[in-house]
Formats: C-alpha cells, sequence, structure tokens
C-alpha cells in the first residue's frame, strides 16, 4: 500500500470520507424536520464499501440507475432498492430474479405499456412487482407529463389490475441542474413537489393506490422548503458534491469530496501552460461547467491537499494530457511547479470522473497527506 | 453465451472485426509505398484480443498513452512499445520495470529536466532507456517548439551524454482532428513531417543519432501523401473509427467498427422524442462532432445492424438516459420504434465510449445479427 499522497502513481482518484461523511449528515439534518425519507442515488458511489461504510450500510433504503447496480448492492445486502430508470421488457427477468433474491427491487415507468409488461411480469412469477409512476416536471427527459391525466390513472389502473404492485408516482427535477441561484432551485423544488402531489391526488381520487410520493435531485433536496405531502427524497451528487453543484450555489469549493490528484508531465513556457497526466480519461469529458457563469475547462487545479491555486483551471485536455493554464480573462500567473509536482484536479461532475476509475483512494480532511486505504467501485450495465 | 443481438443486455458495446480488420488493411496498403512502419497507437482498443487478433499480434510495434497500457499488452509478448506521452521522473520505475521484463519501451520528452530524469534512471539501471524528442507542430499541447532549436540539442545531448538512447524524435498533429477536409488535413501532414524532418536535421548537424523519425494522427496518416525522411507513422483511431473521423472526411459512416447497441426505454410523443437505455455514461460525455460542421449530437442512431435512420442522433443525454429525435432543423419524422426496440448507435469518438466497456462483444458486417464472442477490455494507468 501506498502511505502517502506523494507515493501515489498518478492520475489516480481521491475520496475524502470525512467530506462524504459531513455532506451526507448536512443532507439527512436538513430532511429529517421534514419527516422524509432520505433514499441516497448510488449511481456516483457504485461502491459497496462507500454503501456500506458512509451511506449508512445495507438498512439504508437506495435508489440506482442500472440493474447492475441493483444486483451489487442487492448481494451485498441491501433490502430496497428503486432503479430510477425507465424499465423496459428485456429487463424484466432481472428484475424478477433480484427480487427472488430478498431485495425489494421497484422500477419505474410511465406509460401503459410498460406498465402492462410489468403486469406480465408479475403474473407470470407470481410476485406483484413494485412500479413507481415517472412524471414529468420540467420537460427534462422521461415522465408523463402533468395533462396526461388520464394516462396516469390508466397506468395505475393497467398495473393494480395486471397484478402488480402501484407503489407510488416519481420525479426528478433534472433541469435544476441548470438554473444556478437559490431561488431558481426553489421554485424548481416546488415544481417537482406540486408535480407530485397532484399525481398522488389524482390516482388517490380516481381509487387507487399511491403510498409513495418521491422527489429528488441535488439541488432541489438541498434547497427545497416544503415537502409536504412528499414522502421520500432521493439525490446522489450531493456526498460527493463537485464543481457544477458549487456553480449553481448548492455547496462550497470545499465541500467536494472527490478530486484527481495527478503529476506535472511538462510546460509550454511561451504559453504559460503547464501540462499533467490527467487529461479527460481521468477527468471524463463532462464539461458540466460550460453552461454555467462560471466555465471550469476541465477542472479546477489545487495543491495536493486541495487548496485551489487562484483561476488555474484545465483549459484543455487530450486523452492523457491536461492543459493548466490561468482561466481565460484572469491576470493570474502561470502555475511555477516543476516536472513531477502534483496537483489535484476537482471535477466537473464527479458521476462522470469517478466512472473512470476501478477503486477510490480514501483521504480524510482531518489527516491531511495521508492515505487511508482504498474502495474498489463497480461499473457497467 | 449469447447468440443474436436481439439477446443481448444494452447497453452494450459492439465491434465489427471484419471492419477494423478492412480499416487496418486499407491503411496499410497507403503506407507500404511510402517504406514507412506503421506502428498502431492501441489506446482506443485497450484490448490484448485485438491486438492479437486483429491488429497483427506481438511482434507488431505499438504505441501507448499510459503505462498499465505497456504493462499489459508486454505482459501479452508486445516487444516494441512507445508510450507516447511526455514522461515524468516518478514513473520510470515502471518503465524500467517493463524493459526489464523483456520489452523494448521507448518514452518521449520535452525538456532537459526530463532527458536528465532518463538519463538518471539508465545510469541506475544500466539499462539506456530509449527517449524520443516531442516536437510541437501546431500548437497543440505538449513538444518543443521549432523555434527551439538550441534545447532540442541540449535535450538531445542530455540523454547521449547522460547515458540514455537518444532514440529520435516524434510529433503527433492532433489539431488535425479539428481541420475537416482533405486539403486542410494534407497541410497539416506537411506540417507534421517538415517539423519532424526539420528537428532530426538539426540533432543529425549537431552531431547527434536521430534514427527514428515519427509522425501520426489518424487524419495525417489517412491522407498524408509525402513521406519522406520519416521513418513510422503512429494512428490509432482509424482501426475503429467514429463520426468526428467521418466528419471531417477521413471515412465513411460505414467504416466504424464500433456502435453501442441500445434499448428503446420510452417516448415523449408530444416532442417526437425515443428514450433509449444509452445515455452519457453508455456514449462517454465526448462531444467531437460538436465543432463540426454537421454536429451529431451524442451520436448517430441506426437499426440494430447499423443502417442510419435518416438524420436521428441523440440530441441529449443523462447518465443512464439518451434521447433519440430528428436532428435540429430536419423535417424527418420521429423514430416509431416501440417500448423494448433495439437500436445501434454510432459514437463521436471511439476511444471515449469505448472507455465506458469492460468487453467489446465481436460482430461481422458479413454474417449480419450473429454475435461471435467477447474480446476483453482492460482500463487504467
Amino acid at each position: 500500500m501506498f502511505a502517502t499522497l506523494a507515493d501515489l502513481p498518478t492520475p489516480v482518484l481521491l475520496l475524502d470520507g470525512f467530506k462524504v461523511a459531513r455532506n451526507l449528515e448536512r443532507m439527512r439534518a436538513h430532511l429529517a424536520p421534514h419527516g422524509v425519507v432520505l433514499r441516497p442515488h448510488m449511481k456516483t458511489a457504485k461502491s459497496v464499501a462507500v454503501m456500506r461504510d458512509l451511506v449508512g450500510g445495507p438498512e439504508t433504503p437506495i435508489t440506482v440507475s442500472t440493474l447492475k447496480e441493483a444486483e451489487v448492492y442487492a448481494s451485498a445486502g441491501v433490502k430496497d432498492i428503486t432503479y430510477a430508470v425507465g424499465i423496459s421488457p428485456d429487463k424484466l427477468d432481472r428484475v424478477a430474479a433480484i427480487r427472488k433474491g430478498g431485495c425489494d427491487l421497484s422500477v419505474i415507468l410511465d406509460s401503459v405499456a410498460a406498465a402492462e409488461a410489468v403486469a406480465a411480469k408479475s403474473r407470470e412469477t407470481g410476485d406483484a412487482i413494485p412500479a413507481l409512476i415517472e412524471l414529468d416536471a420540467d420537460g427534462h427527459r422521461a415522465g408523463l407529463q402533468s395533462s396526461r391525466g388520464e394516462e396516469l390513472v390508466a397506468i395505475g389502473r393497467a398495473l393494480v389490475d395486471g397484478g402488480a404492485y402501484l407503489k407510488g408516482v416519481l420525479v426528478h427535477a433534472g433541469e435544476s441542474y441548470a438554473e444556478p441561484g437559490e431561488a431558481a432551485i426553489r421554485a424548481s423544488a416546488e415544481g417537482e413537489r406540486a408535480t407530485a402531489v397532484g399525481a398522488a391526488d389524482k390516482l388517490r381520487a380516481a381509487g387507487l393506490p399511491c403510498p409513495t410520493v418521491s422527489v429528488g435531485s441535488t439541488p432541489t433536496a438541498t434547497f427545497g422548503q416544503d415537502f409536504s405531502g412528499i414522502t421520500e427524497v432521493r439525490a446522489g451528487v450531493f456526498m460527493f458534491f463537485d464543481l457544477v453543484m458549487q456553480g449553481l450555489g448548492v455547496c462550497g469549493l470545499d465541500d467536494i469530496a472527490a478530486g484527481v490528484l495527478a503529476t506535472v508531465i511538462g510546460h509550454q513556457p511561451d504559453k504559460g501552460w503547464t501540462l499533467i497526466d490527467a487529461g479527460w480519461m481521468a477527468m471524463s469529458r463532462d464539461r458540466g461547467t460550460s453552461a454555467l457563469p462560471v466555465d471550469q475547462g476541465y477542472g479546477v487545479v489545487c495543491d495536493p491537499l486541495g487548496k485551489p491555486y487562484p483561476d488555474q483551471i484545465v483549459i484543455k485536455a487530450s486523452q492523457e494530457h491536461g492543459i493548466v493554464a490561468a482561466r481565460p480573462g484572469s491576470a493570474a500567473k502561470p502555475l511555477d511547479l516543476p516536472l513531477g509536482a502534483k496537483v489535484l484536479v476537482l471535477p466537473n461532475h464527479a458521476c462522470a470522473t469517478a466512472a473512470q476509475y476501478d477503486a477510490y483512494v480514501m483521504t480524510d480532511a482531518r489527516r491531511p497527506g495521508e492515505v487511508l486505504g482504498t474502495a474498489p467501485r463497480f461499473r457497467g450495465w
């Protein structure tokens, strides 16, 4: 094992477990007074170790984005999982197998066709598969629009009459990722809540059950004030945070728990460029901050302990090269670091950057420079 | 195993071995009359099976972008590898270990500091590490600029006098990826050639050796006409090709060997959207075509056998959702595919998309719909 950051081969993904725990604690404290369940989205972490050691262990209900995640977390003992991407018929055998293994896996859907497929599989297996009807609050991607009240009820009836279990409704305010500032995000949170509660009311008025009313995204969960009518909140990236969340005002730079440690591999002195061995393969191609008021390039460059160098970002990336320079328009002097020096780069989007690695190297802000171990990640579908 | 495409769990990465072989054959046929060695860049494939079965086996000299690639390919018997990213001192122990294992691994560098580190490691191990001096032809990223002739010679002397092996010079016309059309790319190829030959001449005039004069990128290798003074050509993505290369005019859509098979998971009928289970995790966040005349979104949507649906692209992607719609401005009707139907999505950038997977599912254009097996990939550093 490597005892200190200086010994690590680069590029390598660091995860500060202290910050992850603090981010989780803060979110739980924010939601606790509202009596809603936090169902963390484990698509960012994709790690049994993180689930077990930092998120609350297998008793915590979770959200996932792939059946692979559901399979891995269920094998690790998680008993309550929502697979929050629209189900297609070809995936139902895997859903049935996970449920048969003892995990209460729920699916989501937004059409009568999908409801009928889930109902048919429920009848075939003799196990009523729980399904949430996905709603669209803001035109972001999937989900039934509020105007389609008749279809909502038809989907509910197809589930109930067909032998599945209508578990409730679910909505994700995906557009909240594009709206900087607390006021805009609060409006988005209220839109999410109203959409979910409105649909739950419609189902109940039609004599259908709706025990679960699920909302969530990191921005809306963070700034939401009113959760009346809601039973659970889903959020994921808040565990790690990233530059997109910081750019939206959802967290500070110091809350970002994941970063890529890299090594200086060269310079272009005439241009003020420092080249590092973290290119887009190490950072991912995610440029989420390009749509925000402050474009952070491929990441904010810090010393190895996470203190940002003023205005230094990765302005450009090839597969294995990152070019560090002052932010366009800044008068900051170029970095003055020799060949072989180490830097830490904070990512645009923790989900995308973490996906480039098979493990986290665990650190702790209270023990600067120390390496505490590794936590394996998984990936795939 | 899965016998046909219809049986595959999605998203999944398909690789047409027939097209890979054809792309390689075409490149070799183009270069053969010029008497230059093709040193394929294996950073796209990252697969021992692809190296062994499609690229020519361990006798073929190769290029790599990480020491992990060098280690894996060397373990599989490859004897001649160039690690074509600037070396930093902390990586030299791994370089020495790979060389000790019997692989003739070369490094590249563009500073006296790096040359001195390579020379010091050469003296320490008693093994003269071969180094190529990296040159900058177009301001793309790393490499010594032509104006720095004195530094070029100083680097050469630091290697030779210090006990390393000055193997030659190397240049990559990275800006050729941003210049559509054969004429622009030919100019780029000539710039690459002139830069390399000019530097080789300077080294020789100073009494230094320069046996290897290495150039290359897929566009310049494809359209280059004059290779005089050049000893080897490097190129990588041409094996698989992708929408960026197609957009530059370097290949046709039908030459693209890699694609992501995905499943329809929903619809937004009011918007003409079809949702698929290939989001940016499946396609990567690479949007290379956004800078080209035709923006292909997150990919061109085809039937499972690779026939494009006219003007249908992935216009938007979340982590696990792709939104398929007609290209902006197109009058094409929305896709009319039911829940559960399969599509094949051609990627912007094969290197980035392939990196999202642990294996290729192998297909062959001459045996449509059949699954021939899987070829494992690796990743990491």
